[in-house]
């Protein structure tokens, strides 16, 4: 794995572009039983970061869209700028290269979705196709990972690995990042709604117990390893059999209202699973095929409706590319 | 998955055969890191069961070799002849069928490498041999877990099931049972040493904590997520990589002498991975070709010579048949 030591990069100065425009898909982390080493990215939503080669060395926010005025604008606060200055510092142009960022968001803050690590990989991603991709995906990781680190207090990839990767990953890995990709059935869709409510993720965290009981840390490794064999097989049945979490989803339920009524509609619509994305508070159905995706969420958030819990709904399929250079 | 309700099978009484001989394998559970779900087959040791239909009905032990005696000949008490037993009042015909086994134990009991199962596992292969196959290998996998829980007490499949299915198998779920059988990379092989000192089953899960910390969990399952994918992938260096205990290998090894130094030697010879086979004190040596998990056995058994500690020595590649009828 790449570590964050000082490397030598070819920099073609004259043929750094002077504008690219990326975006980078939200991710459904955990993906159900596989607590912290799982997650997903989806084709939307996601965030947007346009960025503008400028004389004048540093890196700046031109503007934040989409963020109820959240985020900071100052460049070494902001998450996205920061990665971005610590990518030129880490290539040694930090004086001598100038960037301005606009970073639009097309998704909730707090939402379990990965929105920090979608607007920093798309910022690093930027910054990387803006200097003729001197470092690859892998090598990219652990500035990603650092990132999430500025933004949440906690640096894990079960966000970015999806985001920047794409697919189905797996942090294998922490302490030396391990990052594995994993196939992806052409028919896994998740139907995904966002209940407005707050769960921030630190509390989230620390309603987690330290210690589990052994026996069901078994089942939970039982179901990981089963999932991850389904995934290879494609084999739906095997992956709804084993997208069970029996021990973070009793806790974190508490925190989400009427999921377990929205569980049960999920299973009804015909999903092959239903649970929490990330830290919640969004909910996914995992599900074969588009229309029962879409078919759950909807259901999902009618019943929200009736119980006065405004919410956003996203029906995608599994996004296998993660970020897209724009236009 | 089939369960032990009675039901109706197609049994021949002209096709019944006279006699069989079957061989079943020993088995290596929890391969390294999936305590309780992982579990792989090799070619040898293994256990044999001869079958013999005779004119009264009923089922008898004519004979047990190589057990030094350790086993009971009464048939209600000898495992495999009580799972025979169970098998044929289950397809209600214990008044109808006799037959008399002798079993060959080619394998070391209390060794860690699935003894019992093995002949479990044989017996039940043997009586259906005999019968025509009324049964599926998934549906007689049911009475090996009830020959386990006769034979241990505990109800397990991480030994009977790679002893049937052969191959590698993950035991997703226990309680309904769900048996999946992982690939097996060609180059993969096992180098055992059994060194002759005693650790019960008993005791060695008497040693293991109720509760574990979330974050050892977290490794684990990660872990155990990567050697699933290692193994679709035929990835040596991911399986190698993957295949780390953090939580029962600890508390277990205390049990077995020399672990650490056996570990060191195994990995310096070039395996893949070391560890405990089951409960111990068996240890095994995962490694890429004969070669390499031949040089690990040998090492290790002369260190435990060097350290007046008498064993045996197996190397086999993985057994992807499970039993096999003999001559």
């Amino acid at each position: 794995m790449e570590s964050l030591e000082k490397k030598q990069y070819q920099i073609d100065f004259n043929n750094i572009l002077d504008h690219v425009r990326v975006f980078a898909p939200a991710t459904v982390a955990n993906m159900i039983c596989g607590f912290d080493v799982l997650g997903f990215a989806v084709d939307h939503p996601g965030d947007e970061v346009a960025m503008y080669r400028v004389a004048q060395p540093g890196v700046r926010i031109r503007s934040i869209a989409g963020d109820d005025g959240r985020l900071p604008l100052d460049a070494d606060k902001n998450t996205v700028s920061a990665c971005v200055k610590m990518l030129l510092t880490h290539l040694g142009l930090q004086d001598e290269l100038g960037v301005e960022i606009e970073l639009t968001k097309h998704m909730p803050i707090g939402s379990g979705l990965g929105s920090s690590s979608a607007s920093t990989v798309a910022g690093l991603f930027a910054i990387n196709t803006l200097l003729g991709n001197p470092l690859s995906k892998t090598a990219l990781m652990p500035f990603c990972v650092e990132g999430e680190r500025l933004a949440c207090g906690h640096g894990h990839a079960d966000n970015v690995a999806p985001a920047l990767m794409g697919g189905i990953t797996l942090i294998r890995g922490h302490n030396h990042l391990d990052v594995i990709s994993l196939p992806v059935p052409t028919e896994l869709y998740a139907g995904i709604v966002f209940p407005q409510v707050d769960v921030p993720t630190r509390d989230a965290r620390q309603l987690i117990k330290e210690k589990v009981l052994l026996k069901d840390a078994v089942t939970q490794w039982g179901n990981i390893a089963g999932l991850v064999a389904g995934l290879y097989e494609s084999d739906y049945d095997l992956i709804s059999r084993s997208m069970h979490d029996v021990l973070i989803e009793p806790t974190r339920a508490i925190l989400i209202p009427e999921f377990y009524e929205m569980k049960s509609i999920a299973l009804a619509a015909g999903a092959l699973s239903f649970g929490i994305s990330g830290s919640g508070p969004s909910v996914v159905a995992i599900a074969k095929g588009e229309a029962v995706a879409m078919q759950a969420a909807t259901e999902i958030q009618q019943h929200l409706t009736a119980h006065d819990i405004d919410s956003f709904k996203y029906v995608s399929a599994v996004n296998v590319h993660g970020p897209k250079i724009l236009g």
